[in-house]
């Protein structure tokens, strides 16, 4: 079966995550390899935290899941896009709906993606 | 200007180019802080080359640039998407719409992106 070429990336690979419905991204990740083997198994996204140095989830906790529908490699084999219905509505942990919420507008920013949940009530304080 | 966090991510920073039109994710490249710059003041494409640690205009051969429309940061300020008008209509080296060309069908691979120009005719033997 086809994979990712982990070890030519330090066994991490980039993993965009895009809207099904509408094409729109909503976030950047990275898989290692368990994180793929689960994210095949279960068909729900599961990540490598960088920052927890752990294997992630997606929305294990709060039940904000990513359910797969696609999962496509790049001419490379060094990247990974997923096509995903994201449960809860948002994938950022701001609440808003995709990580991509501010655009550049010159010298100003514009934010571009809506809010949909308040984090606080997801996360608790 | 919110710019970003280059100094996080070693100097390079994955950007998502997407077709502004249609929604496709073309394909991911990355940026260091001087092809940030050349895209916001040329409003073209440019990204770093990994594999020729050079600065790279996409498309500054064959033409087949990528006409810059939206500019957008996540909430880590560690990866860009970009909106853009692919010339040529195809991203991909091989000559695919997109590099993200192959999806994974239980044990088998289907191709999902269209054939838009023979590689040996735009890039030469």
């Amino acid at each position: 079966m086809l994979r990712p070429d982990f070890a030519k990336c330090g066994g991490l690979v980039p993993v965009i995550a895009q809207e099904a419905q509408t094409g729109e991204v909503l976030m950047l990740a990275y898989m290692n390899e368990a994180a793929w083997d689960k994210t095949i198994e279960t068909g729900e996204a599961h990540y490598y935290s960088r920052s927890r140095n752990t294997l992630w989830h997606k929305g294990g906790t709060s039940g904000h899941v990513q359910k797969v529908h696609t999962i496509r490699l790049d001419c490379d084999a060094d990247t990974v896009l997923i096509q995903v219905t994201q449960m809860g509505g948002a994938a950022c942990h701001t609440g808003r709906k995709s990580c991509f919420y501010r655009e550049i507008d010159g010298d100003a920013v514009r934010e571009c993606s809506p809010m949909v949940f308040d984090p606080k009530e997801v996360y608790g304080k």
